[in-house]
């Protein structure tokens, strides 16, 4: 198992010395945005975590290896290779034994980081169930990952175009704790604040480091959502937001947008209906879940 | 992990000894009645299950600890508290890190039972697929639980508002053996008969402690459904108590009440409906499965 | 565990030596066909795996007993047995402790398979997401069991009257691999192709064996869908088998078949209205499998 991870200098020592250690995915990087402005961001969001106390690891995998860390040149080729496979927990073996290019998905980071020895993982928000999945069963595979590997996910709520309330439904009846960080609300990432509740709220990095000993110590299998609301600055208006996305849904009926068109076609949507606001806020609301994920992961490993 | 758990003399004397112990919830002390009844129904349960040769273990989260069997004092406690949190699996690691009061659902009493090392289970009824749940998805953890902790769970069926039909249906998916006991049907909770069968039926505490021997013995993860039917003097016209449970429905959506009102709100009506026939019939299940399952217990330690 | 296994001479020996080994089940036989075509088939698909390198393990439940293996007795009572209990997860422990005789499933002969050290497995279609499953929730304990146990299945796509779409949608939540073999589309059972792609395409034996061994040395537990064509000269147009099944259907509901009865009901209509070609279908996609399940096993073995 461990002979097909591979560690940068800096991961490895981190985690020999049970130091802090962050994971980060890289389908943002590979399929979010475009170079070079993906390797700008890609490089922020490490430099966060690391003048937060904890060394980032940007996992992707190339060449048959699981890479935890990638160098300068592992991330350049990542962000600029043309055939970059989205990879969920389904396509990873094959990822890995056919060589191909991957960028990892939330569901695929927990996994390669439970296997590393990474507790805490930031991205932007997870994948869940999929507006109109009572009929098309159209649900992430983070939902499942979220129910049965050990990694806590950082994140600002789920993927604006899903659907909250379903999402939360899900991750009920599997079990996964939802904490709202700073906040009783379950967060919408665009914006603070939603009609729904998460299951409990807890304050300070100690207290989710707290909780999740318990969990895992008590073998209580499965990851945690972290729940972290978008700094007020960067937030959009919840209504408006809400508006914006209904109107990209119906556009994308009308035009006849089906399967796996329909998510870019959104985003696309939500980023010209908000002037590219959208963008701002969804950079700002990773930055933020840097310097979270890295305090917990700073308490996680001072336990 | 045990270092989470706290045992009264009387269980922990019993499981060191392999004597019969029979888990117990407490929802329906902190939830489920008014004080000072639930303490006495409590007692009573606990009693019926000793005098059936088996040893009760009353599980409730106090003070950062799992208790596994409760004291006069911890019962009174967990009785009379005005915050006490239904825990299901997904709040279980928060209520012990933040030591709030906790009462065990279906599932978190399963997750603790099989940490003590009990087998056996005794409650009223499960919880199951919520009518409607084709699109509101709201489906109890108890039946994933089922899938997964190795405990035989004595109940009268699932909790009278749920869909029979889609509960069984998610059982069949996930694998759980739903066994009718002494009956080839699977019994609707106040009525002992309902249109659907069970899988099969076993008609001793021997057959049943032997089906589960081989599962277990087989590594064949998860639980099991022993549906015990109503006894027929308590048991209400199944026609009559369908015509209540579809009434009080109506009257929710009437009123507009939604969400978690839902449930209390219908089991209320049923009670008012019903005269209060429904809380008596409630009790003498209970009673009953306490019966049977020590019995269980019994055949099961015993093998 | 292992001292519920019993295998045949030729399979054990086979296993000790690390000698290729091919896992079948028994519904096919039991409650597929009429006898005595039943005991010929099952023996002529176990010729075809002989013949093409590997050593056949024809799966059944007898006397308490997991039967890795049949002898001609065995095989002969199957086949002309009663009350054979169709075995699925949840029986499987009951048929064991009752000694009933038992025919097993996609999802049970997995489990045993697992249990006895078989890593491929043939068969002709797994079972999946029933059409109309948004509302029934009738969905196969096949794909639950694809999810966590760590055996390959190789078919012709989904049994031919399920949702594809659906249950692709399923396997995805779950992260099961779905490998095109030899193909980009995802078969149809009947027919070589469908309006859905597989995850992935895989063309030899070895690039599966490869996928595989990665994928079980890393830790994802569960199985894999190794999705084989029917060969074209058996194959039957798309577009005929599916307004075929679509007429099966709407006759089924307007003759008021319900539940259990659904599925037969449909298959005996298919072969009605293909004039038999969905038998020699049928027979000709289960032939081609084996072959390739041969062929699978043996470089999985060489590995
Ligand atoms: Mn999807
Ligand atoms: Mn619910
Ligand atoms: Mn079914």
């Amino acid at each position: 198992m461990k002979h097909l991870l591979d560690y940068t200098a800096e991961v490895q020592q981190a985690l020999e010395q049970g130091l802090p250690v962050v994971a980060l995915e890289s389908t943002i990087i590979s399929h979010g945005m475009p170079y070079p402005e993906n390797v700008q961001m890609a490089k922020e969001v490490e430099q966060v975590i690391r003048d937060n106390g904890a060394v980032p690891a940007t996992i992707a995998l190339m060449d048959g290896r699981i890479k935890i860390g990638l160098t300068d040149e592992d991330l350049e080729l990542l962000a600029t290779s043309k055939n970059v496979r989205k990879t969920s927990r389904r396509d990873l073996a094959y990822v890995l034994s056919s060589k191909e290019i991957g960028a990892t998905t939330v569901a695929t980071t927990m996994i390669c980081a439970e296997l590393a020895g990474i507790a805490v993982f930031v991205t932007g928000g997870i994948g869940g169930v999929h507006r109109g999945a009572e009929t098309t069963m159209d649900i992430s595979a983070d939902l499942e990952e979220l129910s049965q590997t050990n990694v806590a996910v950082i994140c600002a709520g789920a993927k604006s175009i899903l659907d909250i309330g379903l999402t939360l439904e899900y991750l009920e009846t599997k079990g996964v704790p939802v904490v709202g960080y700073g906040t009783d609300a379950f967060p919408a990432f665009y914006s603070a604040t939603s009609p729904f509740a998460s299951n409990f709220r807890l304050d300070t990095p100690q207290e989710v480091a707290d909780m999740l000993r318990v969990k895992w110590e008590m073998g209580l299998q499965g990851g945690a959502v972290i729940a972290n609301p978008i700094p007020e600055e960067s937030s959009l208006e919840e209504s408006e937001i809400t508006a914006i996305i209904e109107d990209a849904l119906r556009q994308a009926e009308e035009q006849g947008v089906k399967g796996k068109d329909v998510t870019p076609f959104l985003l696309g949507k939500v980023k010209e209906l908000t002037d590219g606001k959208s963008l701002e806020a969804n950079i700002a609301l990773v930055m933020n879940n840097a310097r979270v994920g890295a305090a917990i992961a700073k308490a996680y490993a001072a336990n």
